[in-house]
């Protein structure tokens, strides 16, 4: 079900970017092909976002509620990683 | 020419954002998601660097050593724009 | 002890602003100064996913193997909008 | 002029930012002291735009309408590589 909305989302993204080929296909106005991009990127970060929240109230409560040390860690850090990732970009 | 190489990086993105949509649809681990929304993000960035750098040498000289003021003051604006925008990102 | 390794880095990102805004005292070249800027908001993205890994790895964990759903639910809710965030940055 | 109101707005962010140090010392929640550090770089990355604009209305006209293709060149080559640093934070 959630799997859904991201798919929409994505497919979504897919169109935009598509449409944004097309541009300089036709040799559009580069500025206005970069604000494209640029809005590809915000749309892009949202799903990231929306696909975490889902993950952190599913996985991540799994594991951390669950038994074994070394999959709660695995999570965890896995989380760091993309954050500190995100604030590389 | 230059037009080329970014039809080529786009198209390559497109794949790669195509890839994404399958993951979910086959209900990837959505931290490998995540890594690869942010791999196609970085991509992007890199495309937006490369047209605003073309856009630089050719359309911004022109305008700059024009005779039309209202010209450059539009051109200067936008990559403002563009730089602030990116920084909200 | 934790605190000790994030109190340093501030301290020495304090330092590196104090030296931007001596920079533009005396006039330095903008680029020089922008690029300044930019080491310092890498560096504070450091900072922040450093204490983001050191916040999963106690508050969350303790929250999540608790027994109230709502403090729960208030953890993860914040790692997902500092995420959020991050993208639009 | 234009120096005036960069200043005001890094001395401004410094206070920000020793805040953030003084919240760490006294042990604040480390989601709250991660928000200000996403708040100090979103400060940041404003000036950094303002500082662009102002360059761009000012070095890079007189670069590109001088007479030296090296130095065109050169004021360029360093907005794309700013442009191109910021989409990789």
């Amino acid at each position: 079900m959630h799997n859904e909305s991201r798919l929409i989302r994505l497919k979504t993204i897919e169109g935009h970017l598509k449409g944004i080929t097309r541009m300089v296909e036709e040799d559009a106005y580069c500025i206005d092909v970069i604000r494209q991009i640029q809005a590809v990127e915000a749309a892009l970060s949202k799903v990231s976002a929306q696909i975490l929240e889902e993950h952190l109230n599913s996985c991540v409560i799994t594991a951390i509620r669950g038994d074994s040390q070394a999959e709660r860690e695995r999570v965890l850090k896995e989380i760091s990683e993309v954050f500190a990732m995100s604030g590389k970009m």
